[in-house]
């Protein structure tokens, strides 16, 4: 019984967003936070990350439907982060993906509340599921990893201290790897982990998801310059407006275009020794480096 | 080998307060994020959840320095949560206990970021002890409970919407419990985990808790009223200044003691039928509902 790549993302969506709405809708709490949570996780992300853990759960043969609460989880932890991040202390920002943002809908204090909730209740989650303990603990260590101190949130300290001045390469680099690399790369470690890789073959899905997560965030930077407002859901040239550091800015858009095709290709040879089915990871190196939105 | 109730308090917070230190201090990432989690993490605290979680490791006659990093966490969560609560969006509050509040000092976007370091630090922390996976799932599952939407933040989604209109007794009891029950409870609930408790005394040390959590809100609630200013670091009245609803506003201050009576005679009743160590647990119901700060 084989499935369409096309297929897969249909249907793993379908039921991403299904558990989504279930474990928020079924928390006692006030309505507010209820409403606040789901706003915003109902935004209409493009579930990757998600995509990303099933498709690794597919490569390791293992049944992607058992991946869908850390699924959620994850989709949990990137929702609470653009909650946080567009408040008026840190993006101010009025509108994501065309819509208004949670703090303008809820006010600071509920979009501030619904982050933490979201946050905290992404690791609830993975307690829950019908997996080993020490799967479990895997899976929030390296959620803890990446999000925290050392991953995600170090990362947009690091970008807020390097706005407004020039950067290097390196510096720029680093920064993505906290703020969206790590988060991203969790992705594929809890597919890889769910599928029973061995050690060595979760650092190597790691290493692979670094360098997809990379090859993202330099696509975002070119889509600044030439993409479509409509797809991208910002005016175009906007980084250079707020005087962003952007690949395209520190090597030029020819370059960055290299850099590019360059680190998904060193993504795809890592999957080429590792004993998977890969297709759908591959499909996801195209969707990454060729998309418009 | 016995040790006094006295010393015991002051080993304990001593062993915290270097565990705080050290796990903070020795983080990769930017510096000004790690002062800014130093700062409220060691802004003279009482410790009151950690010595409660001590304490009922002491009690199920088990080595109290095995719990150290859950002390850890259980502060760290107690601490974001100050860290929001306190942003201007929130409570808007310039100083606690005497010195100004995080984001008076950092900016309320690194204070922002601090909260959510420590909270998503916590968990990190949890999965590196060297205990059985079984017991990190249990406590790392219990400490999501017991701060996310379910718990401390529907706690303070529910007073928010709660202020400036007058709530009932039942009301407030469920605010208090979210708010701050919870997370003590998880104190005592996680010693009795680490003391190897059986599911049956695990609840009923959450009981127990749940009452001393309780009883220490009906003490705040007299204090604001009676209490030395100097001593709880805020103006005597402040309560009634800002509309709050409290225990004495709501029951009068001499009822409000009855209540505080009858609370921690509960509390004392539950641990009476518990085949424990029980000195250092009645030494904190002292505590709690003598205390003048």
């Amino acid at each position: 019984m084989t499935i369409s790549f096309a297929e897969f993302v249909v249907q793993t969506k379908e039921e991403l967003e299904k558990k989504l709405a279930d474990a928020v809708s079924g928390l006692h709490c006030p309505e507010v936070l209820k409403e606040s949570m789901l706003y915003s996780l109902q935004a209409g992300g493009k579930r990757i990350r998600p995509l990303l853990l099933f498709a690794t759960m597919h490569a390791f043969r293992q049944d992607w439907r058992e991946g869908i609460p850390v699924a959620a989880s994850l989709e949990m932890i990137h929702t609470y982060s653009l909650i946080h991040d567009d408040l008026p202390c840190m993006d101010d920002d009025d509108l994501r993906r065309g819509k208004p943002t949670n703090h303008k809908v809820f006010g600071e204090a509920y979009a501030t509340l619904a982050g933490d909730a979201l946050l905290t209740y992404a690791f609830e989650v993975i307690g829950t599921m019908d997996i080993s303990s020490d799967m479990k603990v895997a899976l929030m260590s390296e959620l803890a990893q990446a999000a925290g101190p050392e991953g995600m949130v170090a990362g947009q300290v690091a970008d807020m201290e390097g706005t407004h001045r020039n950067i290097t390469l390196e510096e720029l680099e680093n920064v993505h790897r906290n703020k969206t690399g790590k988060l991203l790369a969790f992705a594929a470690v809890a597919g890889a982990i769910l599928g029973n890789a061995t050690k060595e073959q979760v650092e190597q899905i790691r290493e692979f998801a670094m360098y997809v997560g990379l090859a993202f965030q330099i696509q975002d930077d070119i889509l600044d310059v030439e993409g479509s407002e409509i797809l991208i859901g910002k005016p175009v040239g906007s980084d250079q407006e707020n005087e962003k550091n952007t690949y395209v800015s520190l090597l030029s858009l020819e370059k960055a275009k290299e850099k590019l095709e360059e680190t998904i290709h060193h993504g795809k040879s890592i999957l080429e020794v590792l004993p998977i089915n890969k297709a759908f990871l591959e499909e996801i190196c195209v969707v990454v480096t060729e998309r418009k939105q």
